[in-house]
C-alpha cells in the first residue's frame, strides 16, 4: 500500500492521491485560489494544467494569487484559458501580460511582503484553496516545499482545502533548506526575532491540518530555467561605478569590507552587478534577498560569499545542474523564506541591507518607474523593489542609460509611473556613471543625475529642459508640464525620444 | 552660587549658563545644526534670533536641521536673514516656503523617520552643534526635553557640541513625559521591544555626555498655538464615511471595537476627521501617531480614547491653557518619543496601525500628492505621512474634494507629482464619498474613485478622462499622456482647472 513512503509519510494521506484532473475539480468558477511559484520556481506544474482545460470548456474564472511569476509558460497558459479573471501579486509572462493590458484580466501589482499580511487582516478575501508543490509532506503532514517558498505558507494555513503537488523531479534534499515562520496576528504582536541573515526562526515544512489536505497530485517535472542574460560591458561598468562607491563607504567608516546584507533584484541587469562583485575587494558578503540566481552561486564559489538568505532559486540550466549536484556543499550557507519574511519592512531596516533593483526608467529628480511602459503597459510588476527600497540602508537602482539602439534614454525629463519616489532614492547607477543623491535636494539631484547618468547623446536636451524649468517654472522641483512627457510622446510618434533623429 | 536648582541638577553645568549671542559663536559658517523643535512645539527660541542676526552682518550659511517645522515665525526669520543654506526634514513656514521655491534655500524633504537613521549611519553629514529646547538637566547631565522630542535624542548623541535653552515657560510637569529610545547600530542590531502603544522602552531624559554641553541659555518664551480650522460639515461627512466603514471592518471581525492604534497627520483635515471619531460608537481607542493635537484631548475627555503615544504636542490656545492645568491627569495617558520611533516602520507594521493622513491631491489610480502645489511648488513637505502609509494596516487618506471656492478638484486624472503610489494607498475618503480601493486593480480603483469621491462638478469631465484613455491607450494604468496634465494647466491658464467655465 505504501506509495513514495519517503516522500509521504504521513501514511493515511496516501488515500488523498488522485489525478490532476480530479483534484481541480475542487477549484469553483469564482473561486480565490492560492498557487504555490515564485520567479519560475515551485510553481505547481499540473493544476494549472488541468484547470485551463476546464476553462475551456466550462464556466470558470478565478482569481489567482501566487507568490510571484510562474515558469513553463503556465501564465500564458491559463490566461489564454480564459481562467483568470484576477491576478496578483507579480508576473512576467508575455501572454498573461497581453491579456492585462486589453484589460481582460485584473492585474493587481503589489508589494511582494504585502499580500500574505493582506489575506490574515482581512484586506484581501480569504483563499479557498491552495495548491502547493512540494518535495515531501511530513509525518505531521507538514509541507516540505521545493525550490521557491513564496506565499505558500500563508496559503496552507489560510485556505479552507489545500491540493498538494508532489514533485518527483526535485531532490528530497532540498528539505532542510525552508525556514517557515508565521509574524504573529495583531494586535500584540511580537517582534520578529531575526537579527542576522543566516538565523533560522521557524519550521522546515509549512505546518498544516492534515484533514485540510484534500488531494495529492503526483508530478515528475523541473522548474524553467531562468532566461537572463550574461554580463556584459555596461553591467561590467555599472558594477565597477558601484564597487567603487562601496569602497568609498567602507573606506568612510560607515561600514566594513563585508558590507552590508545585499539585494539584488531580479533580471539581467542586477544579476550582472552582483556578477561584477566578483571583480571586488569586499569578503565575507551577505545576502538577504528575494529571489538567489547565478551571480549568488558564482559569488559563493569565488569565496566572496559567506551567506545567502532567500525565498527562491532562479538560475539558468548549467547553474540549476551544478547547485543540485552539489547541494550538500552549499546547504549550510542557504536558508529559503516565505516571502513575507524574506522582503518584510522589520526585517529589511534592521538589517540595513543594500538592496540593487533594476529601474525600466528614472527621473532627473530621481523618480524611479518599474513597471509600466510609457506610463499605462504593464511590463512584468513592482514585485519586491519596493519593499527593499522603503526600508533599506542603500536604495540603489541600476539600469543601461539607453535603450531600443539609442532611441529610449532610461533618463527621462519626468516618469509617467512612479514606483519608487525621489524620497526612498538614494544611488542611480548607468554604465556612464554613480549619482549620489543622499542629502540632496531635487535640483541638485537634478544637476548630479544630468552630470552622471544620462547618455551624453540626450544630456544636453536634458539640460537644456532642466535649465528652462528653473528658469520659467522653478519651485522645489521645477518641470514644465505641457513638455514633462515629451519624450515619451516624441517615442511613440517618431521612434525617438528626441523626435526626428 | 546655585541658579534654577530644580531646573539644572548637575551643579557643574551652572558655568555654561551664557547669552544667546554668546552662545551663538559657536555655530561657524557652513557647520550642520541640529535643532529640537517638531510642528510648533519645543523649539529652541533664544538661538535661532541670534544666529539670524549674525547672519544679517557677517557670512554666515547654515545647514539646519529640526525635528519637523518650527513655530514663533523662527523658519522664516531664519530664512530672510540669508541663514539658511540648507534645511530638512520639514518646514509649514510661508517665508521660508517662497525661499525654498525661488532656489534659494536646498530644502531635503524627508520621511521624518528617516533622519536620525541617515545621521547614524552616514548617510548625512553629521552635526555639528546641536541647539535643544529642554525643561531640565538631570544629575547626569541628561536633558529633559519639552513639547516634543523631534531629532534632540540623535543630535545630542551624535553632535560635537551641545546648547540648551532652558525654556522657564514649560512647567517642570512636563518631566517624566518622554521615552528616549535609540535603535542599536547595524548590523547586529536587536528588535525594538515595543509591542504596545502605552509601553516605555527608554529613559525620560536624552542622556548625553555632560562635557559635550558647551552653554546654556535661559529663555521663557512659550511655543506657538497651532493654527488648525474647527471642524466642519465637510470634515464631518468625511468623518462619517470613515466611521461607518471602520463598524464594517469591525462588523468582519477584522478588528475589535477598539480598532487597531490610530495615527492622524498634522492639520486641520486629519484633526477633524479624529475629532469626528467622538460621535461614533467605538470606544477604548489607542493612538500610536506623530503629532497630537486637539483632538486627542477631546476623545480622553469623552472617554473615547485609552493611550496616545505620539512625538509632540500642537494645540490651540484653549487646549494647551487646559492640558497644561491637567497635565497630572493626563500624564500616564501618554508619552512621547523620538520621531524616529513614532513613526518607525517596524513598529508601524507591528502595531498594524490605521493611518490617517490628509491628501493635497489624489489621481484616479490612487497616487498621492502630499507636497507639491502643480507639481513643482512646495507646500510643506511630506512630513510623516510616507513612513505611515508604508507600513500601516490600512493606509487612508482624506481631503475636501474641492478647493478654491470649487475651481480646484482635488481628484485629478494624474498627480503631477507623487509622494505615495497606488501601491501603498488603501483608502481614499472626500466629504463625498469612499473609495476602498483593497484589492482592486488600475482600471478598478479608477471607476470606485470617480464614483465615490469626485465631485460632482467634475464627475462627468473625470470619467469622460477615464473612458477615453482606456479606449484609445489602454494599458494596465491607462492615461492619455498629452492631455494628463490639463486640469493643472487649464487652472493655471484660465482659473479653473476645466478651463473657461
Amino acid at each position: 500500500m505504501s506509495q513514495y513512503p519517503d516522500r509521504i509519510r504521513l501514511q493515511s494521506l496516501t488515500d488523498k492521491i488522485t489525478t490532476a484532473a480530479e483534484a481541480a475539480k475542487l477549484v469553483k468558477n469564482g473561486m480565490t485560489v492560492g498557487m504555490s511559484g515564485f520567479t519560475r520556481a515551485g510553481e505547481a506544474k499540473a493544476l494549472p494544467v488541468a484547470l485551463a482545460e476546464r476553462a475551456r470548456h466550462e464556466e470558470l474564472k478565478i482569481t489567482l494569487i501566487t507568490g510571484a511569476s510562474l515558469g513553463n509558460d503556465l501564465d500564458k497558459l491559463m490566461a489564454e484559458s480564459g481562467l483568470l479573471a484576477r491576478r496578483m501579486p507579480f508576473q512576467s509572462d508575455a501572454g498573461l501580460r497581453k491579456a492585462i493590458n486589453s484589460g481582460e484580466v485584473m492585474f493587481i501589482d503589489q508589494h511582494l511582503s504585502d499580500t500574505a499580511e493582506q489575506l490574515r487582516g482581512g484586506s484581501l478575501k480569504p483563499v479557498d484553496v491552495a495548491i502547493i508543490e512540494a518535495c515531501a509532506i511530513t509525518e505531521e503532514g507538514g509541507i516540505v516545499p521545493t525550490t521557491s517558498v513564496g506565499n505558500s505558507a500563508t496559503f496552507g494555513a489560510t485556505a479552507d482545502k489545500i491540493i498538494i503537488e508532489l514533485n518527483l523531479a526535485h531532490p528530497l534534499a532540498l528539505e532542510g533548506l525552508h525556514d517557515i515562520y508565521f509574524p504573529e496576528k495583531r494586535p500584540n504582536r511580537h517582534p520578529i526575532p531575526l537579527i542576522s541573515t543566516e538565523q533560522r526562526i521557524g519550521l522546515p515544512y509549512i505546518p498544516v491540518d492534515p484533514a485540510k489536505i484534500a488531494a495529492i497530485v503526483i508530478t515528475d517535472q523541473e522548474d524553467s530555467y531562468s532566461t537572463v542574460l550574461p554580463p556584459d560591458g555596461d553591467t561590467q561598468a555599472i558594477a565597477n561605478h558601484l564597487i567603487a562607491f562601496l569602497e568609498k563607504e567602507v573606506a568612510a567608516g560607515h561600514m566594513t569590507n563585508s558590507l552590508l546584507p545585499l539585494q539584488a533584484g531580479v533580471g539581467t541587469i542586477a544579476n550582472a552587478v552582483m556578477n561584477g562583485l566578483l571583480q571586488s575587494n569586499f569578503s565575507g558578503l551577505t545576502m538577504y534577498s528575494e529571489v538567489l540566481q547565478d551571480s549568488t552561486f558564482e559569488l559563493f564559489d569565488a569565496g566572496k560569499l559567506d551567506f545567502a538568505s532567500g525565498c527562491s532559486f532562479t538560475l539558468s540550466e548549467s547553474m540549476s545542474n551544478h547547485v543540485i549536484a552539489n547541494l550538500d556543499k552549499y546547504k549550510d550557507r542557504l536558508v529559503l523564506r516565505p516571502q513575507e519574511l524574506s522582503n518584510h519592512p522589520e526585517i529589511v531596516r534592521r538589517l540595513g541591507i543594500i538592496g540593487i533593483n533594476t529601474a525600466l526608467e528614472f527621473d532627473i529628480y530621481g523618480n524611479v518607474n518599474s513597471t509600466h511602459v510609457n506610463g499605462t503597459h504593464m511590463m512584468n510588476g513592482l514585485g519586491g523593489s519596493g519593499d527593499f527600497t522603503r526600508n533599506a540602508h542603500l536604495a540603489i537602482f541600476v539600469t543601461k542609460s539607453v535603450a531600443k539602439g539609442g532611441a529610449i534614454s532610461s533618463v527621462v525629463p519626468m516618469t509617467p509611473h512612479v514606483d519608487h519616489n525621489e524620497h526612498d532614492v538614494d544611488i542611480l547607477v548607468t554604465e556612464i556613471g554613480l549619482a549620489d543623491l543622499r542629502g540632496l535636494a531635487p535640483r541638485e539631484r537634478a544637476q548630479v543625475i544630468i552630470n552622471h547618468c544620462v547618455h551624453p547623446d540626450f544630456r544636453p536636451a536634458m539640460q537644456d529642459y532642466f535649465d528652462r524649468a528653473c528658469a520659467t517654472v522653478g519651485g522645489q522641483t521645477p518641470h514644465i508640464l505641457s513638455e514633462a512627457f515629451s519624450w515619451h510622446t516624441n517615442m511613440q510618434q517618431t521612434g525617438h525620444m528626441l523626435g526626428n533623429k
